[in-house]
């Protein structure tokens, strides 16, 4: 992408309302703007890592055995007074009238919608196990909405919904789900710790939040510093084995981790206060198992192996790609900027033009867009004729893996500097050799 | 995907309530499911096809210059009431009213946000052109939804938005999504004509809606035949050679072509009469210019080189992805269901084991699944232990390219019956020479 033919509107200002860092980088780099209270618009530079977040987040979903879909997001209010949960989420749910007047809503969940969709077409254990999921727009009317797309009231989320004929297989289904949250967050480049969690209004009593430790968290945190070098299940990971899920579950549930709602300050003070860790954290994804809270009174039942009809034992899973955008910032930027993650950066590098206008600058940045588009990498080239410094800050600012500098002096000589965002190191090389370092 | 392990509620019978094949077919083959009037889930097998479809919008949107974000669903209706459209839209437009009692709507179409976006950042003629898109929801409380997702309340949308300081270029920028509409429809598979068109409550004068031709559809049209036969602009188009994409216009428009609401009968009636079509049709984009409509009430200007300010010229570009599915089926079936055109079917081909659970039989379809898998094809498995005409039915129905048939005898052979769905060609070959057909 040229940028003279983008849209990346930098704020030369840091924006006041923004108390917390990933707030203000958003904002100054043009990634979201505000459109009213908890209500943003993903700008091109925000969309791009947006994207990358939700198929990282859809990759890891599919390994696992869940099957995507997409539910609308107005429902009717006849579902929830179904399931008995219309009341329970007050003025958080967004409420609304059509225009005969039928009593509607704006999704804050869809455990209701997806049992129905569930119960009117799935009839035998035979089709079980089932995983559906889908990414899709929420709203939920928070009284306080802030921190960005932190906390916005409209957000997107990855809802995945379990059904299983058995308690048992149920468990099973949870393990597939933990693992495959163990595997998304590490490939966000996030160290996210599973926590026993409260169930709020989704219900239930086996419940884990995934944790990311950061000053900016909104909520206490204790857990034993293992789970900062815990390892992480692999590609290979088999998601049918059901012991072997079991045995990531126990691993990553043996040592002491709970949110201040579920503290337990005895067991946490048993251990040696070296290995304690007591921070703030944001909630970046949070599980349940539910068992028949919605099968029962929206009657979802399947024919067992015996003949008889069975309730089935439903969990959800979910995780916010609007809030993990800031969640990775939170985790990763210094006083420059944003250092993303080669996995969600925006653009694999900038090409920075120190001269656009100079025929062999051009040239040359021309050669390196070329064969890097070529090689598919998706590249951002500086085109534009703005001074050097404030060139620099940009694609400090923005955050991308690296950057190639082409000044008038190096490219005489058919050189090229090579930046890495993350460690500041510059190496001067040939045109040719900075293409082949890239291209790999 | 094994079927066994995907989630694709055939119906068996035909549901009373479709009465268009289109929506038939997508309730029968799981495709889709009502939630409640006018708003539907896309099923897995649907999604899928909603997902290709708009892959190729955003490639052809992409290729012609235009930049992607995403506008949110909910606007406050402040926007409108400076536009002055707040009352244009009636009681389509789906108001809604917050936990503070601000007055909000789900948008219809975002002319308003992104003029917002536009005036807030944009302030230099040098920035442009620029068009801005989103695929986002869309909601207008039809009084009367019908067709299934052909007319739906809850829609997606592909909307975008160019920005010029002159008309000229302003219609240089409407010429390159002309182009690069005819470039997407025919990707579909679709032979859309573009017509002269009303511009209802969006306004300007210099609009086309891009029609197919089907018994089904809403509109009555009348065009010149040769629209049939027009040759599609290539992939090479220059984008910005501006007499170039005006000969494509020139051309397209060159013979008679228009709505019911546009027709000029004796313009029709002087046409030799068998060049004629008199036909139903199906819209399925649409383009507008309308110059300051939106920039002159909400100060959208730029500074141009001589130093003073420019209102901007605008324009919206509509696509409808989940209107464009139903129209593919319109436009592609047959008694024994849907006939996916390539590029945007939901399965690149089926294998059908017709014995599952017999050794030779299982070792076959894996192998041929592996294979395919590996060379990148997205193949559906059905192990199922369903009987055969069953299986067949359920190939055809969902229409993939061509479907691999693994029975008990050809296997003993090492051979299977490959099986094109559009024309119903069979051809036994062997194993390997099927995997090589298919993986090419």
């Amino acid at each position: 992408m040229r940028l003279s033919r983008y849209f990346m509107p930098i704020l030369k200002e840091t924006p006041k309302e923004a108390e917390i860092v990933s707030h203000r980088l958003m904002l100054r780099t043009g990634m979201v703007r505000q459109q009213s209270q908890g209500i943003y618009s993903w700008l091109p530079l925000g969309k791009r890592v947006l994207d990358k977040v939700n198929a990282i987040i859809r990759d890891e979903q599919n390994r696992a055995g869940a099957v995507e879909l997409l539910m609308p997001t107005l429902q009717s209010a006849e579902l929830w007074q179904e399931s008995g949960r219309y009341d329970d989420y007050g003025k958080e749910m967004l409420r609304i009238k059509d225009r005969q007047d039928r009593p509607m809503l704006y999704g804050p969940t869809n455990e209701e919608m997806i049992t129905d969709i569930f119960r009117s077409s799935v009839k035998s254990y035979k089709s079980l196990p089932l995983n559906l999921y889908h990414i899709q727009l929420k709203f939920r009317d928070e009284i306080r909405p802030r921190f960005g797309t932190m906390r916005s009231r409209e957000f997107l989320m990855k809802d995945a919904y379990s059904f299983d004929w058995t308690k048992e297989a149920a468990l099973h289904s949870y393990n597939k789900m933990f693992t495959a949250y163990l595997r998304t967050f590490d490939r966000l480049g996030l160290r996210a710790i599973p926590m026993r969690a409260d169930t709020g209004p989704i219900g239930g009593n086996h419940s884990h939040e995934f944790i990311i430790l950061a000053d900016t968290g909104e909520s206490e945190v204790f857990c034993h510093k293992s789970f900062l070098n815990r390892s992480i299940p692999s590609v290979d990971t088999d998601f049918d084995d059901v012991d072997g899920l079991q045995a990531v579950f126990n691993d990553w549930t043996s040592d002491y981790a709970a949110t201040s709602e579920m503290h337990d300050e005895a067991a946490y003070d048993g251990m040696p206060e070296a290995d304690r860790i007591s921070a703030r954290g944001i909630e970046v994804g949070h599980i349940f198992y539910f068992g028949t809270k919605y099968s029962e009174p929206m009657g979802a039942k399947v024919q067992g192996p015996d003949g008889k009809e069975h309730l089935v034992h439903m969990g959800s899973y979910g995780i916010g790609p609007t809030r993990l955008v800031p969640a990775i910032i939170e985790a990763s930027h210094d006083e420059n900027g944003i250092i993303w993650p080669a996995s969600v950066a925006p653009f694999d590098g900038i090409i920075i033009n120190m001269k656009a206008g100079d025929a062999a600058c051009d040239a040359a940045c021309d050669k390196i867009y070329a064969a890097l588009g070529k090689a598919g990498k998706d590249v951002l080239l500086d085109d534009t004729d703005d001074r050097a410094g404030a060139k620099f800050a940009m694609a400090d600012l923005i955050g991308v893996p690296w950057q190639v500098i082409a000044g008038p002096r190096a490219v005489a000589n058919g050189e090229v500097e090579l930046k890495n965002r993350k460690t500041g190191e510059r190496e001067t090389m040939t045109i040719d050799a900075a293409i082949n370092r890239l291209a790999g």
